[in-house]
């Protein structure tokens, strides 16, 4: 394959600008490692995991790869000055950033030589994630997968806005599993792209098998962004989702919605597998999905589909 | 520029596959002449007009140009049969239908000669509309502005997917403005794409000019999918929205809804100016315009980004 140069694959020192996703009871280090092996990003979700976890998968994280990898670490969560130690001691080179001010800790990471990336999903915040010193953004649209922003700004529409906004190099996230949609997001201006739901559907994914066999069984319009007056999250149609929805129609207060979600939903869905009563977070482009594969497979099949997107002419069909 | 030719081209006759949008009080026959003028396909927006004035819109679009235009029927309107009528009768070439049951008058359509093209939010319904006998499909995602689908899929995970769901051509919409989201809804399998939006800000658009100014003035998060329980509709954000916002937030009734929408609020607010108390319908994409020109500017430059896009290697940059 031709060699591939860009600000992102520099900034990241990878082979392709392909990004895995970090998230939450599904990005642990067999994960990380095989997208990194395979030239992509590999990332760890540290938003699931306790200090003593995160620093056990970074270990075997560096153990099953020379290449970077990635810790991603959600700003609002509990915990996050222990998380971010652990980060500093193993020498993680790279952190993304997400839910939370990016002001708040890039300068920190910066002055300890870590390479720092901000989830965001507007202009706005893209611009304060540039004057906070990030090297790059991540810009997510509507369609991803997880928690989003309010604003439900999408992919296509997104990725010009925030090229026109910031000079760092984004990466654009939010409905991107295939070549051509990778392709796309760089036709936009996006300098490369997160993968997050076609690498829930990979075999190294540390999510439970039942959860990868219902991502791939989903069809268009069987996901929703939900709770929204909490805070919104793409949800996978179930049981859950249901109560949810049913009680969102009625007009249930913030309250109601935190006490129908309680503690553990999104381990009981996505690692425990319970299908009907979990939480279960993912994309749109789920809906383009029919297999499981070996994370270098699809890094390997994303970035061939993008070649050939590159050179052919498929556009001008006659 | 370079001759450019696929199957939307060839099917609707135009020298560009742009389609500008039938919206109503917006798409008269200044407007839908001017595209059609320019090599794009103008259409006519039936929907906020009686059969007569239809009929002296066709009649003064044939007068100010002898390029293809089309009419946009949407079917669940009432006076349908007498619109249909009026198409027949000025021997309109091209019918894009919407907001309906494609066999319903899909076969009577072909049997007139005329080419029929079906507005789809999934999937599902472009299976429908291949099967009706529809010679292309408008596939428009989440991001549209005016009324959309329940699924809320947006262009970049809908266009791939109608794609492989319909042998037909597809034609995607919902945020595109400008070339480069032309060219990359085409890296996704479209055949060419319908801008909406981009064409409320132009000097021929009937709509009133308070509404243009408003448009180019609206930034990332100012428009809203709302009124679910009735028909989702794309609303920019002023008095009636936060009336409505606050309306469902509480859980209104679909009848408290359609109370508090009334009669006339598109009119009101589009095309008498009225931006606190009217109905204003417009695409995410208005975020990124600043400025109201002549359509046949809008497609020159439309056609000269995209042209640019695909020669440009500008996503292999160093």
């Amino acid at each position: 394959m031709q060699p591939f140069s860009n600000r992102v694959t520099k900034l990241l020192k990878i082979e392709y600008p392909i990004i895995q996703a970090g998230m939450i009871w599904t990005s642990g280090w067999r994960l990380a490692a095989a997208v990194s092996n395979a030239g992509g990003l590999g990332v760890l979700g540290a938003g699931s995991m306790t200090p003593a976890l995160l620093r056990e998968h970074i270990q075997k994280c560096k153990a099953a790869t020379n290449k970077p990898f990635a810790v991603n670490l959600p700003l609002l969560y509990a915990g996050i000055q222990e998380q971010l130690a652990v980060v500093e001691e193993e020498k993680v080179p790279i952190v993304i950033t997400s839910a939370g001010n990016p002001a708040a800790w890039t300068p920190h990471l910066k002055s300890k030589g870590i390479t720092v990336v901000h989830v965001v999903s507007s202009s706005k915040f893209a611009r304060k994630a540039e004057a906070a010193g990030c090297d790059a953004v991540i810009a997510e649209g509507f369609e991803a997968g997880g928690h989003n922003g309010r604003e439900e700004t999408t992919t296509l529409v997104l990725i010009p806005a925030v090229c026109k906004a910031v000079q760092i190099p984004v990466i654009a996230a939010g409905g991107i599993a295939t070549g051509r949609q990778l392709f796309a997001s760089m036709v936009l201006g996006a300098e490369g792209g997160q993968l997050g739901t076609r690498f829930v559907a990979s075999e190294e994914a540390s999510n439970h098998l039942n959860f990868k066999k219902r991502v791939i069984q989903a069809g268009e319009g069987e996901t929703q962004l939900s709770l929204k007056k909490l805070t919104p999250v793409r949800l996978l149609h179930n049981h859950f989702f249901e109560q949810v929805q049913a009680a969102e129609e009625r007009g249930a207060s913030e309250e109601e919605l935190a006490q129908l979600l309680g503690k553990g939903r999104a381990k009981k869905g996505m690692f425990d597998g319970d299908l009907e009563e979990g939480e279960l977070e993912i994309g749109q482009v789920s809906a383009l999905l029919d297999t499981i594969l070996p994370a270098e497979q699809i890094v390997n099949e994303v970035w061939r589909e993008f070649l050939d997107a590159c050179k052919a002419p498929f556009h001008f069909k006659s």
